[in-house]
């Protein structure tokens, strides 16, 4: 404390809490800063940006000992005032780069003013994420040259920001430096530039505009094997300004990944073209994202991407094959800081691009995003998280460890190899129940509220029509027929109850149960059955391999992630056996995790340093290699399964009798058996 | 030193002189490493480099206390027997990496087999350059992928460049993570791969190879506003493997700088047709070079460019505008760093540039190689360097301290507005001599070795004929009608001189002076000789400008680089009063400086640290804005001139008598006279 009473006064920040004395005329910035508390800033303190806007909070503090009132700030200041009619400055707002401290005050630093805000997550469970991106714009005044001193422009301009806001270790992009020149004098030697700061403390210019620029951005990609998906995102709010998706366009090469990595094998020089085609959808949504949210696309300065391991190589412009055989073995596994023009990808010209780690050969940098949004490495639990797709990445693990495999389930959780199977679109079964009396269907389609038993459904669906059953509506189908006796534990549609059902239909030497006649006709055969077993059962086999690795035979808590575990409904999950016994409160859906990885690694540069750390630290289990999974798989064909009791799933639903007991033996001598009898 | 004398032995190694006891068997190149003898190594000791070759001194050492005998060491293993067969062996060469300690020996190792071996200049009185290159190649031998433990192919290669190479912080050009897996099978998981280390102790994987591959290469070039040079230079033995040269195609657009920048200034996108063309001109020479020397561009891993700031900048692709008035702004003056294909540069995808940095706005990165090449920062004496050309760049100064200019000579040096004048090409007039009495020339011309009253001269310049007087031959006859007395220091033509001589001819006002008549006539006028006073004046300022910085009133020693600089004869260049008395014995001719400094940074990637630190403390001085260099230059006109005096000269060459002495006044008033009287 001042032993000069009347020359100081006693500065405190809410919500931080911190304070200290500063003499009179202090700009609360300044003060701010010597206080480490955080407050944003792009123009230094010049009444430009806005940024670093706070209110002063009024009222007697008795826990403070102090009373804040307005004038113990100076009065607004003629560039505050400019500001203020220019843009605009709510009610009891100020610039903290202008506004003085007169007497003792409390100030409050709204959210949006702090430099690390919190980047808003839709689900409470997740944590919080802090604003840190890799990129950020200052802006410096740089000094003119000088023939006495004849340094370069460029010189000029490192010396301005490491004077003006301490940035040192600076380089400079070519395309910088080729319109540095111009950018400096049309701004009256004024320029906003925005910075890369990487991560060996090198801080890289690669882009510059004349005077002030307020907003740089970045775009957050998920690239499955069937969409793509974008997110714009302003880097200085954290906020998403636009969105939007497409089918990848690699379709057309081949519908899943085994078969497009085929395309490569039997057509040489395919790979480039599925690379051409992947970065063309990529500039699409680019152009799409930035018209939507009005922007230029020279203002998005950052991408991240994640993908499965062949289109992260597809992207990369690596030849896929060697990841379509053992022993499965990727270019690079590492994280990968590129140039967006690198991938011919069409932002501002200096974008940079972040490709997060993958985990293993079939395990990619989308379940790295998965991790790093969902965060199993940061707690106790024994976690277990599914990413279903064509093939199911499961991870599963806490705080000490981590394990990760990837299991072969094939297409039909996808709707795709299902008789009646479609992708989830509007006109498709998404939800079905059976009466276990009557073994009548009711079901529910994408796009219409109404169930199909409820006055008004035939009108609602009259546009959409009912055309096929989804992922999710298969998975509530099979479960159905078998909490309804339909389907026995080992699979098999029973033929009996052709006496008391018209929907029980023979089809060769098996039966079928009828969802829906007309046209189309509806049905789940017995093959489809089989499909979705073999599906079910290689999703269990994967998540028990790990439990087996890790020593446990029960999961604290499950989270489905991905567009499929979004809609699915964990009951009839747990029914069919897919996913181990758990509590089913403490199963939950994570929606596209994957994406909002993605999000995170844009938003915040720790973030990335974080996933590429946790991500060599997992264990990798080989599914392909390891001879439990086969004793799981077969194990797990039947319904919930032979070895795994369900508890958790017994106090919800009534699971009916077995009707056949046995081993794998016992099984196929009872289908021997059914086959002789047909 | 051991108790077990029997079973270790004393090894010698010389040049170094190095020296230590191994155990029996202990392979030499491991033992020479322990020591820290620097002996090279591309594949890592597994004998199919052939790098590491040393010889066995034999007899008896008596200053070593020992007898070398080819017994002492272990006897041609099986894979050096292959390697002799295969590439050769020469009498009494060991591969070290295979040859084993069996007893007391003297081991010499030859010049090539060193890491940093010197690189032969030419010239004996300039610095040796050790070979140290920025890219270098490592042969690695690569784990295979194991399901077990999926890391990437990349990782796996990092993995083997720190173990078996000791080399970490890698990271890998995105073009070779594409092609690494199939060069890792195609070399059945062995690959040669280029590391370019860069000054943050960075390194990056720039190229790969499957197998073993031998040779890199990098091209040095020297773009002048006339010519641009190449030298292709082998990166490990630090050979120049081909040199080509070519005619600046930006010519086209000016002959001069200055009428380079206008040509932007009149023509918007011009800069970039000049940078095409320029960066096109590179390319043809980067073909020209490497098929003479029979190698791949893809062997092309480094290439350096100097050139003069319109060059540097262009090259770049930034718009010289600022160049073109004051204050000479550079868009940047430091060093860069970047990759080929930022220029378009057609040379090995991941081949890496490196560009010197400019000195100030008229002092470009040629002149910072020029010092690098004659490296008058690592001496004592006052020593001046003047690159001659349509500016002149000169540099004075010592370990202590360097000053720089550039002095606006014109292109009269180059026999560009002269009228007789013309580049120095065959036919061209570059020596003359004239006798005092009769006042009668004798010359030679570019492309003879006879002088013109010499027999046979006729016949041998029959094909050239004698077309023109180029910019030496200027210097010289200007000198020589100096030293003749047909001019006066004043630097007029004595017309009444035309009554002893049918030479002296009356042209207008003025007289001119007839070296040869037929076709075409060649002759020297009155407004050649303003040319080359205006020229000279402004060159001998520039130097005088830096010594009154330097604040000194003599030089020790000058240099003149550059084409003309060699070319030039330095007594009549004295007697001209181009350049400030000084020994003649200690004025020399440095050839193409710059051309050589790009060599060195080529070479050894210290002397960019070097020439980078350097060039940051050179002062510069601006002689477009100091008073003091107008006054020198008016004082410089005469021959040699008034405020000089030229002892050192004046021990070698008889100067004539002055005609008219006087002032600057007295001057133009005797010029007035003059012309009143013809």
């Amino acid at each position: 404390m001042s032993d000069h009473k009347g020359e100081d006064a006693l500065l405190v920040f809410t919500p931080s809490g911190k304070r200290g004395r500063f003499p009179l005329g202090t700009p609360i910035l300044q003060a701010a800063r010597s206080l480490g508390v955080d407050i944003d800033s792009v123009c230094g303190g010049r009444a430009i940006c806005g940024r670093c806007q706070v209110e002063l909070s009024e009222g007697t503090f008795a826990k403070h000992g102090l009373t804040s009132a307005p004038s113990h700030l100076s009065p607004l200041s003629a560039t505050e005032q400019r500001y203020a009619e220019k843009r605009g400055l709510g009610a009891g707002r100020r610039l903290s780069c202008q506004a003085r401290l007169m007497g003792d005050v409390v100030i409050d630093v709204p959210p949006e003013s702090q430099v690390h805000k919190q980047v808003v997550r839709k689900r409470a469970e997740v944590r919080a994420i802090a604003l840190d991106p890799a990129t950020r714009l200052y802006y410096v005044e740089v000094a003119e040259p000088d023939m006495h001193n004849p340094s370069g422009d460029l010189e000029r301009l490192c010396d301005a920001l490491a004077t003006q806001w301490g940035v040192s270790s600076l380089s400079c992009d070519l395309g910088v430096i080729q319109v540095l020149q111009k950018a400096l004098r049309a701004g009256q030697w004024a320029v906003t530039v925005a910075i890369h700061h990487t991560e060996r403390d090198a801080n890289r210019i690669i882009a510059v505009w004349p005077g002030f620029h307020d907003q740089i951005c970045g775009i957050a990609f998920d690239i499955g094997s069937t969409t793509i998906a974008a997110h714009l995102c302003n880097l200085s709010t954290g906020e998403v300004l636009a969105s939007a998706g497409m089918m990848n366009p690699q379709i057309r090469f081949g519908e899943d990944l085994m078969s497009r990595v085929s395309y490569v094998m039997m057509n040489p020089g395919g790979d480039a073209e599925m690379t051409a085609a992947m970065r063309d959808a990529i500039n699409l949504l680019i152009g799409q994202v930035c018209e939507e949210a009005a922007i230029s696309r020279d203002t998005v300065m950052e991408a991240v991407l994640v993908g499965n391991p062949v289109m992260h190589h597809l992207l990369l412009g690596i030849d896929p094959v060697e990841l379509g055989g053992a022993p499965f073995a990727l270019a690079t596994s590492g994280a990968l800081n590129l140039r967006a023009r690198e991938l011919d990808l069409h932002m501002n010209p200096g974008g940079r691009l972040y490709i997060l780690p993958c985990i293993a050969g079939h395990v990619g940098a989308d379940s790295a995003a998965v991790v790093l949004s969902e965060g199993p490495h940061l707690q106790d639990e024994n976690w277990l998280i599914v990413d279903v797709g064509t093939n199911a990445e499961i991870v599963l693990g806490n705080r000490q460890r981590l394990l990760a495999c990837s299991s072969p389930t094939g297409p039909a959780f996808e709707g795709a190899q299902i008789s009646s199977g479609q992708r989830a679109a509007p006109g498709a079964i998404e939800r079905i129940r059976i009466d276990p009396a009557t073994l009548e269907p009711r079901y529910k389609v994408i796009g219409c509220d109404l169930w199909s038993d409820e006055p008004g459904f035939a009108e609602a669906v009259e546009i959409t029509g009912v055309t096929g059953i989804c992922g999710s509506g298969i998975i509530e189908a099979v479960a159905e027929m078998f909490l309804a006796g339909i389907v026995s534990k080992d699979g098999v549609i029973d033929g009996a109850l052709a006496a008391r059902s018209p929907r029980i239909e023979p089809q060769g030497r098996t039966f079928s149960y009828l969802i829906k006649d007309g046209e189309p006709e509806i049905r789940i055969t017995q093959n489809d059955i089989r499909q979705i077993q073999l599906a079910k059962a290689a999703l269990y086999a994967g998540a028990r391999l790990l439990m087996d690795t890790m020593g446990i035979d029960k999961v604290d808590r499950i989270t489905l992630a991905g567009a499929f575990g979004s809609h699915i409904d964990v009951k009839h999950a747990m029914v069919l056996g897919m996913i181990p016994d758990c509590p089913l409160n403490r199963v939950s859906s994570a929606g596209n995790a994957a994406g909002t990885g993605a999000r995170i690694a844009l938003l915040n540069a720790g973030a990335r340093r974080e996933i590429e750390t946790v991500v060599r630290s997992i264990e990798k289990v080989e599914t392909a290699i390891e001879p439990r999974f086969q004793e799981h798989f077969v194990a797990a064909m039947a319904f919930p399964h032979k070895t795994a009791p369900y508890p958790n799933l017994a106090q919800v639903v009534a699971l009916p009798e077995p009707k056949h007991v046995g081993g794998a033996d016992e099984e196929r001598e009872g289908r021997r058996r059914r086959r002789r009898a047909s």
